[in-house]
């Protein structure tokens, strides 16, 4: 099943892995509140501006981004895995 | 009795298959606020920009779509089928 | 008195005769919450952009179009019909 | 005194013979919130657009118009008579 | 002391003497919520539009102005007069 | 230190001077609350239109402005120095 | 790990020595509440204006910037050191 996102829209994987690597420290909740990485999977065209030209993509297929908890819309992908679909907006930064 | 959306929205019949394909799993409460998929069987022309140009649509007549669950405008149509009109905003991803 | 609404405004009349076809079937009251159908009876020229462009209207005079319950403002025509003044916007699809 | 109205606002004086033609039917008070007539006794230049260009009126001066009941500013004219300024915005349709 | 001031802004010295000419008449509180009329004695250059252009003033020095009552920033000038800093939008209408 | 304030800000010292001038003249509290002069000593480049064109500031560093009291963020410069960041749109007027 | 702040995004370390340097002084609450300093070590590369043009960064790696207290999102970098992702709309000033 191929999802292509709409507009600016992309479709992540969290990046579960980062959370184990810190081992058996204690994270205090506000933590949690913290950005989270994960990897995009698919990325849209670009959103329309307000006349209708096509803004281009910053981030790409590939990239791994840094976005904000609570950002985005929860769906399941294929072998019912957790991914995410956020604006281009909601996109902090690219790591690598 | 055609039915021709208006602008940027689309006419969308959502997709029940996909809720009996998982069996008989539990899906908790939670789950019932995905997304859903459904089928576009109408879309507008698009809408026009801040200066009156017409901005081209993404999603097609054909498409299967994935939209937030509380997305749109309930109608009925032929044989009293339940359907959407939702906006092309609102179109978290093509399906395919 | 001829009424000729405002930019992007239409003067539509409500489609009552819907509403009977259904027969003598008891319509939940949730149902009615459903957008209603009405005939265009004038249609203004459109609304102008931001530069001052006239944008055109998608809507025309004769048009039956689909539009949501509380929408536009109600008001009195020849004969005492009950009518609404609506923006375009509000109006969901053409129905034909 | 003459009043020239501001960018795209209206000086109009209430229709208030309408109301009395009615004769002397009861009239609910739900009825009182219809929108109302008015006489344009004077219109503005137009508003400017957000680069400057001034868009041109719709309403001219001499048009009866219909309006929202809480529309537009009370003001009192020559001879203590009431008046309101709208904005072009606030005029539902023309009435001819 | 001389005050330019800033963009769409004007500065009014309400006009008082209207008040009076009305003699010993009471008039109610409500009445007092209409607009006042005052005399324009600095005006802006204009504001500046979205991509920076000069929007042209429509009032100038020396306008006696409609205003809403409570439009604007009250300050003290020359002489302990009391004068008011509004911006060219909350005036309703030139009186002439 | 220099302080470079950024877009359409301004870097500007509050003239205590003209509260002093009054002499010992009871204020009341709510005249506390009128605008405040202050002595601009560095001012940015210019905000940038939708667009990204610079928009050309039209205070400059040395002129005395009026804002609004509770206008901008206060600051600490050489000397211990209450100063204050404003944007150019909280300049009510240029005093000279 | 490089991180890339997206459009106009900017990596911050806050300055901390600022806070020591004033010795044992008593700092009340209220002054917490000030703007801070910080250094940016990473700029995006600008954000997409209405049209999608680049509109150009004004502030650079490498700059001491002044920001709100409570701007930002705070992520921890490289030997879990504090930082914030900002907008460059954030920042009041460039200290130098």
């Amino acid at each position: 099943m191929a999802i292509k996102p709409l507009g600016d829209r992309l479709l992540v994987v969290p990046n579960t892995e980062g959370e184990t690597k810190k081992g058996s420290l204690y994270i205090p909740d506000t933590a949690k509140e913290r950005p989270q990485e994960g990897k995009v999977i698919a990325a849209g065209a670009g959103r329309r501006g307000d006349n209708g030209e096509l803004v281009p993509m910053e981030v790409k297929e590939g990239d791994t981004v840094l976005y904000g908890k609570y950002s985005g819309t929860e769906i399941k992908i294929d072998n019912d895995q957790d991914a995410l679909i956020l604006r281009e907006s909601d996109v902090l930064a690219i790591i690598g």
